[in-house]
């Protein structure tokens, strides 16, 4: 059970994880020299840099030191089962691909879950210096975010149907056929729909400046702290058959419930 | 003829001109309150704000006040004819979508034309506070990167062959049938594409993070900036004939010409 107090300084430990991360993820960010693994295999582009690597190391060396009963699930360096009931999912940088194009939408992961949901989410973009925190305690979730010193609450907004909706997806070569059916079904009834970005387009939810997300295939460190985020911000996560989505898949995240239930409607067919 | 000396004075006061503009762009990027019209009436959603009023109209007082006799082709305000035979070629936003979107990739883009070629190019990103700038002065293109108080000298990148490249386009909605199909063996052919950027994608061109762009049906106001920084930093912009492209339509640009010229054979059948 966590105290309030507890989640105050879980909360701002997670931020000294992000500062870690950020530091080694902008050392490497934008540099000529920087090469992309293929980890995936030959056919597969999956980059994976040495900046992932040590973001992540530096998040785990903090939380060894300091938290040593926790478990940690993450993107690089594999699975720690822990004793504490506490759960640290972690990417060190996620959108690899907009990381090694140069662009300013990837983004350190860091979710926090306490085996019933995620309690802390952080989205934080180094390069920008935003960093989007949610915390849930209870129904009582809070949001903000920290940019050039400053804190602002930050929420979803009120969205009443689709057609005033702008929806994000990454890329639609992540849907299956029938995903890619029901996905353009949404995408028709939205007013706009944009592509390309990974966690900033839930941290764009949490802040209110859009209104869906709709992806699949992801993995729990893809979606742990965004979830966690767009949540305490005052939004709806869940897979497409309305569930618990902590755990990856098929994803839908909106600002407003009404959205979020009509664009449920529209996926039924493709939820797995 | 412009002289190095007034390619510098002009150079300063284009940047004196992204100031003006971005100030009145950040004043209202983000703000809840933010509403879009309808530029191209119903069923084309085509957003314009306020503020990229404002900033178009900032940098015209500018012109007005200092550069009386240079013509002026702008998204917002319309057209001047000057006297000079200098223009300058203003798109206060662009890339509305991503900046009603929340999103730190659109930009105030600023070139100047001589009748011949882009001389100056600035793609100048205020959230992020990065501002591109590309002088091309006869042969001797130079281009720039001012971020956080300091200037650096930016450059595309090698690039032998498509499979090594990451090509960027807006949206693949852009594209007719047979550009799209155009655009699709190209698209195939290099490593990594992306989608969703505007302006930005030719400012990472231009700073080497990735080679190549592909778009179709643009305005001389969306082009002309990204075309000469580009230029200016060694790369090659040409429409889908491999010829002239400032005053928009098919535009190809790419950081080495070997990739320019491959991806030209492949866009051969669908160049307008």
């Amino acid at each position: 059970m966590l105290t309030a107090s507890d989640l105050t300084n879980l909360q701002e430990l997670a931020g000294r994880m992000a500062d870690a991360a950020g530091v080694r993820a902008l050392a490497h960010f934008r540099a000529s020299r920087l090469t992309a693994d293929n980890k995936a295999g030959s056919g597969e582009f999956d980059p994976v840099t040495a900046a992932d690597r040590e973001a992540e190391g530096a998040m785990r060396d903090i939380l060894a030191a300091e938290r040593p009963d926790d478990g940690i699930l993450g993107e690089e360096h594999g699975s720690i089962t822990g004793t504490s009931g506490l759960t640290w999912v972690l990417d060190p940088i996620d959108g690899t691909r907009a990381y090694i194009s140069g662009l300013p939408t990837w983004g350190v992961l860091i979710g926090l879950d306490d085996g019933d949901e995620g309690r802390i989410g952080i989205v934080d973009q180094p390069f920008t210096g935003e960093r989007f925190v949610g915390i849930n305690d209870g129904d009582a979730g809070r949001a903000f975010l920290e940019h050039k010193g400053t804190r602002s609450p930050i929420s979803t907004r009120p969205c009443a149907q689709l057609a005033d909706a702008t929806l994000m997806t990454t890329d639609t070569a992540i849907f299956d056929a029938g995903e890619a059916v029901a996905f353009n079904t949404v995408s028709k009834a939205a007013k706009l729909t944009r592509y390309g970005m990974d966690c900033y387009a839930y941290a764009m939810v949490a802040l209110g400046q859009i209104d869906l997300v709709i992806e699949t295939a992801l993995e729990a460190y893809d979606i742990a702290a965004p979830a966690a985020l767009v949540r305490a911000a005052g939004g709806r996560v869940t897979n497409w058959k309305g569930g618990d989505c902590r755990w990856g898949g098929q994803v839908i995240a909106a600002g407003d419930a009404r959205i979020h239930q009509a664009a449920l409607d529209m996926l039924a067919e493709a939820a797995a």
